[in-house]
């Protein structure tokens, strides 16, 4: 049996008592090293499991997904994802093949950031259509993120961005000349994003009534949430700009219409806002 | 300190390691029951806790909040919620007014429908505004999910429909009464809400071009998602009409458009619908 298990958010012992036992009994365990971080290491994991971890970056995955399979013909096998296995991003592929072979699989769910971000106060109920925003470049800035956001918000609803992550990424010359040299991982911080975001309706154009938001704009910035060093801080994006939230990872919410008691949490976190005249 | 632990979905042991210990150790458990249920029942979870649980309905939650927050000012207590503590339904509120008495909280996230919906293999960014599908009664039919529905169908988003709970619910004889007698606990099936979705465009004497749906309309049911009777069909609205998906809680999905790999996943769990086409 392939066990696809979640992780949670935050700490080693957010897995569940029963991905716990599974874990602990399991023949081999993976776990997945490349759609995201988990706030603890996998030293951590270790002493919690009482046994030996396997790290899965993309290319022991793509290159060696039927040897993890072919064990899970016969015995259990467990692949941890920190969040939800088919949160934020999936692992549909390697489901997909396990069904090709007639492996059997399970998931056990966790927390991921898609129900995690709750925790500021916005109903999960208001939010719109999720979007990712990805490291610009100089000759490279996609901004599909920027009509999903301004069709949300037409809808009064709240948009989630999910801040990019870059693991083992190789330069143009190392790639070009076959080198497996690895630049240092990046995440991207709620200041660069709102730098992004805010850059979208000066390169379209935008005047002040046009852009679906502008740095006077309220939105929040959340940064490990899930774990007891979790931050959020509610105001307006220029302040976001200058605020520094830490360590990874971050996410950013552009809310949509506030309701009452949405108000009533959010303003507990915020920075910038004069909170009495609202 | 107030712990709001979020249960997970299918089993007691979807708890997570570090909430159990939290339980294992507060001075008191209380298991929110009224905005959802979970597949186990409290005997259950007090084998597993090696300890009582105090079930908490809306009653004891509206009048006894402050005797549940009196003792997090001095020692630990647990409010259990199924799913996420954020999921679904909040419990905002009691965060309110915990904040507001100075009463430290922190919450233990867990996978809600929300997340793990994501089984069915339609991807979890794709996903529109969430909708709410109520129970109709001969004078009440509320159709609002269905411009949501049509609104993220035009954007090519799917809908995940969450589907209505009863609990504790009142004749209007026995309220009038002022008799506390309940009724029995009822739970929306895919075929109800299915049955619901149908109606609108009639109602709303839309024809085939105009309704944003129609039964030949391909749509996912789902049955007690993350318990090991998790159940998952996809087919036509008609042929889901007459699916028995067996015990509650159940959920819907109108997919939008579906690419390559979801359609893969998908197609798996098909009923009426010759996947040699796609």
């Amino acid at each position: 049996m392939l066990y696809l298990i979640g992780l949670g958010l935050g700490d080693a012992k957010d897995i569940s008592v029963r991905g716990l036992e599974v874990v602990k009994k399991a023949k081999s365990v993976f776990l997945e090293a490349y759609t995201s971080i988990l706030s603890v290491d996998k030293l951590a994991l270790e002493e919690l499991y009482g046994r030996e971890v396997i790290l899965a970056d993309r290319e022991l995955v793509e290159q060696q997904a039927d040897i993890i399979l072919q064990d899970a013909k016969s015995e259990d096998v467990a692949f941890l994802v920190v969040g939800d296995p088919f949160g934020a991003t999936t692992h549909t592929d390697l489901v997909i093949r396990a069904r090709e072979q007639n492996i059997p699989y399970k998931v056990l769910h966790n927390a991921s950031i898609l129900n995690a971000v709750g925790c500021c106060g916005l109903q999960l109920y208001n939010y719109g259509e999720t979007v990712s925003i990805v490291f610009w470049t100089d000759d490279w800035k996609p901004d599909s993120f920027y009509d999903k956001i301004a069709a949300n918000r037409k809808r009064g609803l709240h948009t989630l961005c999910l801040l990019d992550i870059k693991v083992k990424e190789q330069s143009v010359e190392n790639l070009m000349r076959g080198r497996k040299i690895y630049e240092p991982p990046r995440y991207m911080t709620v200041s660069e994003a709102v730098k992004q975001l805010l850059e979208v309706p000066k390169l379209r154009n935008l005047n002040k009534e046009e852009a679906a938001y502008d740095e006077t704009t309220l939105a929040v910035g959340l940064a490990r949430i899930g774990s007891n060093e979790q931050q959020v801080v509610f105001g307006t994006m220029k302040s976001l700009l200058s605020h520094d939230l830490g360590p990874p990872l971050h996410s950013l919410v552009v809310p949509g219409e506030m309701h009452f008691l949405e108000k009533e949490m959010l303003y507990r976190f915020a920075v910038d806002i004069n909170t009495d005249e609202t």
